[in-house]
């Protein structure tokens, strides 16, 4: 018997009852839905945020698992809804480039447009589809309907957001999020670093701060000096040891983060 | 089998554990209950807005759910406490109005003072009834006892809120409530609309703006403009495209909306 | 059957995923947990506040629950993780006095250093031993694995947090915890004031502020005047009817509150 895992990322916040409207959608049709939050608390309209949060939790749910996001700054214009099937799991909601880091991590199976309207909310608003299409199909999915029938194959979109540049002696990403620790990650991974230093040694640069070396643990450096590690989503972070990284060395979503070897 | 779903209503916040404690109370007394927040943060002690969230979400749970809402200045004083059953839902909570909206648009079929001692925790807290009376009592309706055994009969109280005022060019409401993204919701409903300019057009002021009309969608407008739409509460919403009203228009809780007819 | 309960307690916050990686790492372990949010927003890295709200919180639960609590400033280091049974529920942590008032009030039956991998996930990041092991182990034992294969037997911090010192005419505690609606928590507790004041009497000092005697709720004294009393957690608060003590009366965590009897 599957999970009927149902987790729910928007960017709704929790001081209205936009997320559980859709939490009580979802259980008239799917009463033993286990319902779990991701957060609502995405930057506002923050596509990429969203996604990338989505991207660093999905792989610790169990198969089955209905990831259902709603960002979506193009609600009740002519963006589509997709829902896609991964070997893993689902993911249900606007067709604006959300799962972009999950197709791009791991790809797909199969994706569909949201065009079965038997599916939907019988009424459906303008402004939350969330609660009228997104949740209801995700109810079903989680109880089981086969996946061909919440509409017809499409090609899902495919954001180029976590694009790392590189040259023969540098390499170039950004800082896509910054956490509540105030630790800024970056969109360079595990991977980029392996391939970019496989023999370890490394200097990181933003802004005017200068950083030697990938530590293990936040507590290799003094207590208010800057690190760079590997955090737990498999991303380059610059932290601060028992600090604010993103408040003590002025860092912001976009600040330009480079990579170069010694001696290069 | 009914769903045994309960939702949590309140203004406790998310920092403390006060709404983990009713859980907690919850499930020892019910522990097949499906716990589901609305949400912590209603504004402290604003049971206007707590009630107005209530009312928007209520309606999307299965039948039998049980709806505990705790806002409630008067606790510890001699305020009363009261369940309601509607034809779909158990309300649980302070009879201090919290419950007007719905009772307003739905009515209800009972309602009883929550007097049965057999029913709290045994030892009652003087400033925490959402714990010791609330939870305990909705667990057990959850449980399925009979309504009845809660208490005797009571009349309970309904605020006179939502009250449109209309002479016969213009209709008069205010903001009850401004959402995460800055949208100014009214108290003016889908309703009142068709009654006051059936043929549809319409002017809306508020402070020193004027809109023309309601908008099907924010992208209707150009971006930083204002419109005017139905939400998805059925409730007339002063919105920004891409922007937040709230702040743009300086628009606060409490602040004037008329509508008027072109012509009139 | 065991309730197969989980607590989460974080300084996590709500806006990024980790609480919901703890999750999805948990419900593939053991599918039936019937997980619940004590708080995410713990202030970061504040072992005693996080301490303080689990104590408050956990002796509402049922027996076998398991509370799993992570605020760790030491993670990547040589600090210990441990599993505390006590007559009531299992505790899951850092070994960094995050347990203190439980172990306090309530003394425990064993503990034991979580070492067997086995139970751990295979990779464990450095930074993020809630989702890694802290998580993995609470879903083992709330799915019924024998307490003892965590690891050895080990005896766990606990912290010398509520001290309060008392003279023949006084008792001296301080402020612990400021809750959402400026409440001011101390670590006084009823029985401290029934062994120092059994016969009711006594006179509050904080900062130039005066307060007499113990009110039973917040409307006994008229609104914006300041009163104390024991709290739903047991514990002496400083509070305004109607108002915010800690911005009235400027309180913050750390103010020493001190207790006389009168004549004295």
């Amino acid at each position: 018997m599957p999970a009927k895992i149902i987790t729910l990322l928007t960017d709704f916040g929790t001081a209205d009852g936009y997320a559980a409207a859709m939490k009580g959608v979802i259980l008239g049709i799917c009463p033993e839905a286990r319902l779990v939050d991701v957060t609502h608390l995405v930057p506002p309209q923050d596509v990429r945020a969203g996604g990338f949060i989505l991207a660093g939790v999905h792989s610790f749910y169990p198969e089955g698992t209905v990831h259902v996001a709603v960002v979506d700054p193009g609600v009740g214009t002519e963006r589509r809804a997709v829902a896609v099937r991964t070997s893993r799991s689902f993911l249900v909601g606007p067709d604006n480039g959300l799962f972009s880091w999950i197709l791009k991590q791991e790809g797909f199976l199969e994706a569909r447009l949201l065009e079965n309207r038997d599916l939907w909310r019988r009424e459906v608003s303008r402004t939350f589809h969330g609660r009228d299409i997104f949740a209801p199909v995700a109810a079903h999915l989680a109880c089981g309907i086969p996946f061909e029938s919440v509409g017809p194959l499409c090609s899902p979109l495919v954001a180029d957001w976590a694009s790392v540049t590189r040259t023969e002696t540098e390499m170039r990403g950004e800082i896509i999020h910054v956490d509540r620790f105030g630790n800024a990650v970056s969109n360079i991974t595990r991977e980029d670093m392996s391939a970019f230093a496989p023999d370890g040694p490394c200097i990181f640069r933003i802004g005017p701060h200068t950083i030697q070396g990938i530590s293990d643990t936040y507590g290799h450096v003094p207590p208010g000096q800057p690190l760079a590690l590997i955090g737990s989503t498999g991303h380059v972070e610059i932290a601060v040891n028992l600090g604010n990284a993103s408040a003590v060395l002025a860092i912001r979503t976009g600040e330009p983060l480079t990579v170069t070897r010694p001696g290069d």
